[in-house]
């Protein structure tokens, strides 16, 4: 009963690898023919998860199916991720096999029949996803069947847990190790930098890890990237913060809670509402980067992710109970969550927000600069570096100059502080009539950010002249849309004039 | 507030739309680049859904994101399937726009936090699965809302009706209208023709639609294709049914409950027990086909789809209410689940058995001619065509050679009897030394069929010619692979040579 296996045999034509520019973000995809040897013999259908093995190295994909207009049939393309896990070469050689069954997914049918699955069965789950075991389908199926309140609080322990430990995890030699987080993002609410330097000045250690725009125009590394390097590694990020106490730097190339990102793929467009991947979620990502006390900033509003303060209590309450299980203090904050906050959207305008309120300009917004101050007064609470309620410290040092000082220090730490960029191009929109604004449309105002080129072109992006419930005068600038070519311009500015138009204005 | 919509907006380039080769069988997908203007202004990100139109129509497509070694910034890729929809060509300018959201998609939330849904809340989630509104994870997360026994039997009853209402149903002038359904196949066990030979030469209505293979070498509709036409369309089936009170067609282009197919899709790869949809699944399909009376066979076996006469009976139960509460009368019947059903395996090899047991010829394979008797027997006990337990009468049918000839009739209405293919192409394999057989793997005798061709080529596959149990001398033959190519041959035979050797024998 010895013999070679099929796929080596003299008979069966090779099969080989070709990179078909087609980037499915983490999930490695196989593109074949249905009528190629390979997927008749093995019966791989579409859909099918194919071990693809190519020079030693082995990777499982999903299979999707190609007509001859694509491929010739001893071809495979490759998607980007199956490339770059395979260091595949135009033309290598592949061998294709079942895989081998994913033993975790047992435990997902086992939590898809109501049962509580242990610590070991998280971790074996995680870390099957982690490695981008998991295709899909099966991501949704374990989302799925975690969602509507089905994890006991025990089991949100367990996954996040299971998470954080899934990736890299971070020590800090000092105590307390401070963070902050905000559930779901308003345009313009970039408290991080402002809540660091704060924190760092009066010496708490507070390593920030940020994330870059997924949907919005700026996440905080994106405009944090205006002002400083963020692309550090863990050396030169360990650096900055034993010089400065803290820094804010971008976490994605540092695999904290690599499953994380793969299960907000799934979750984003089902669209979800589950606290316990949420909790997961956030407190993996804390576990992983060693923080010991955090701030959560949770903002309650009718179009912002946590609807109702009933909603929160419930929230925080879960944030509470895994946070103390895992070791992490928790101080979450309700916030109100209808309005966008500062004035600037968009990387360089929203870092030039930031940067007006730590140098105590009179011109800085004052929304910005009070719910950071608030924030940062929770941090001093939770650190210690304070006997009340923590606001009269931050305001000092916010105000005697410490702050920007120290700010500007962590940006010459992580590599040389520079000055926004300014967009060359910019246009005033301005009230036809009279009027009384009414409301400010978030997803249009983000709309239009993006339209003119914001998070890629980080000048780009609008400046907000008036807000919700005050008065204008006809030819008063409601807005200033920002441009680094004329085309992003003339094709945001379309936008804005037609239907996108982000003021709902009421004539007087 | 009035103006042009941003997509025609003439600072827009057009992106331009072109049929890129891939089948991703029903799902819509455009594959577009990440920096086009599309993208970047909707914030559309990978696997978004998006509503693509041309000319007048309109589909909702997932995004796969593609580099520009695929596609110039300016086209947009579609899938095979977002091609037929939209009825495009290439070069045809495509706009694009957020869709609508899923109205139906609140209710499987509904689901997910374990509510009992309503009758028109399954119509409206079958409706939009059936239109293709869903996406895979979508459907991903509708399935495991629904599994682990989580649906109520009244539930079943209305997700069996939304399916079948959600396609084409027939009606029929006659009453009962009888059929047969297998849940799960065994390699061989093609029982279906003549069961509908001897019903229909008992005086009943079996207009029995079935599948070509999936999986298997070899489906009832392949197999029936070497013995007559099976593609039928609704009329031509009509006038056989008239004609002879029976008919085997392929219901594949007959779209009934087309829903059930797309679900399918998503279930198997998942691997999940769920009775809940599988009585769904089987029944919709015979409501819709305008069964009144049905007998199931459920073969029960380690291997099987059904493990244990426990669950067989819990599954048999369900199919009986649900049956009863669509109006369609239930006999199910637990068989033999653990070995495949006759010699041959592949279309054409499997028609000359069906035609042996047919003909009464003393060669015929008995086990295929007792399972068909005895679900023949069971069709003519639920058809009131027999006082008795059917199974005299059944036999009668058959040695009588009233049901050949009405075989014969039913070929020849459907289009014209033909004689099965034969291979040119033919091995023996033969037992080493002097052994009994102790055990044939059902999934090697499945993959070596393929290999050698099953079912593209129907004359392929493979005849035993010793079963479980039996002793073989040395030299005697085990079984005959049948291939149309010599390299089909060669191929299929060295991995059946190789570990891939379907039977296990223990040497005398």
């Amino acid at each position: 009963m010895s013999g070679s296996a099929h796929h080596t045999d003299a008979h069966s034509p090779v099969i080989r690898a070709r990179r078909i520019g087609i980037d499915t973000y983490q999930e490695p995809v196989v593109f074949m023919r249905a009528d190629c040897h390979v997927c008749r013999s093995e019966g791989f259908q579409v859909q099918a998860r194919v071990r693809v093995s190519c020079r030693g190295k082995s990777v499982i994909a999903t299979l999707n199916v190609v007509t001859e207009s694509l491929l010739p049939i001893d071809d495979a393309g490759l998607s980007e991720a199956a490339w770059r896990e395979l260091s595949a070469k135009d033309g290598d050689a592949l061998e294709f096999a079942h895989p081998e069954p994913l033993e975790s997914f047992s435990s997902v049918r086992r939590k898809i029949y109501g049962l509580e699955l242990g610590a070991g069965e998280y971790q074996a789950i995680v870390r099957d996803i982690a490695a981008g075991r998991y295709s899909g389908l099966e991501l949704a199926a374990f989302v799925t069947a975690c969602a509507g309140d089905r994890v006991s609080l025990n089991e949100i322990v367990a996954l996040t847990r299971a998470m954080a430990t899934a990736g890299s995890t971070l020590t800090w030699p000092r105590h307390p190790v401070v963070d902050k987080h905000c559930i779901g993002g308003l345009p313009g609410n970039r408290t991080t930098p402002i809540v660091v330097a704060i924190a760092a000045a009066a010496g708490l250690t507070m390593p920030k890890t940020s994330s870059r725009a997924i949907t919005s125009p700026a996440g905080t590394a994106d405009a944090m990237e205006t002002l400083a390097p963020v692309a550090l590694d863990l050396t030169a990020m360990r650096r900055v913060v034993e010089k400065e106490g803290g820094c804010v730097v971008w976490g994605g190339a540092m695999d904290l809670s690599p499953a994380d990102d793969i299960l907000i793929r799934v979750e984003r467009p089902l669209d979800f509402d589950s606290d316990g991947q949420l909790v997961a979620s956030v407190l993996s990502k804390k576990l992983a980067a060693g923080s010991t006390h955090v701030v959560i900033d949770v903002p309650v509003g009718a179009t912002a992710k946590v609807r109702s303060p009933g909603a929160a209590k419930v929230l925080i309450e879960k944030l509470a109970f895994v946070g103390s299980a895992v070791g992490i203090e928790i101080r979450a904050v309700q916030t109100d969550g209808t309005e966008p906050v500062g004035r600037g959207v968009g990387p360089a305008l929203e870092a030039r927000d930031l940067v007006a309120v730590l140098k105590g300009d009179r011109s800085a917004p004052a929304d910005l600069r009070d719910r950071a101050l608030r924030l940062a007064a929770e941090v001093l609470r939770l650190g210690r570096k304070t006997v009340g309620d923590g606001i009269s410290e931050a305001t000092r040092y916010l105000d005697s100059g410490e702050a920007w000082r120290k700010f500007q220090a962590i940006c010459e730490a992580q590599g040389g502080m520079r000055t926004p960029p300014m967009a060359p191009f910019r246009k005033d929109f301005t009230a036809p009539v009279a009027a009384r604004v009414q409301a400010i449309d978030n997803r249009k105002l983000a709309r239009v950010a993006k339209l003119a080129g914001a998070p890629t072109s980080p000048a780009a992006g609008l400046e907000l002249h008036a807000r919700t419930g005050e008065r204008v005068e006809r030819g008063q600038p409601l807005f200033t849309l920002h441009a680094q070519t004329s085309g992003e311009m003339a094709y945001a500015a379309a936008y804005a004039d037609g239907h996108g138009a982000p003021f709902q204005l009421e004539p007087l």
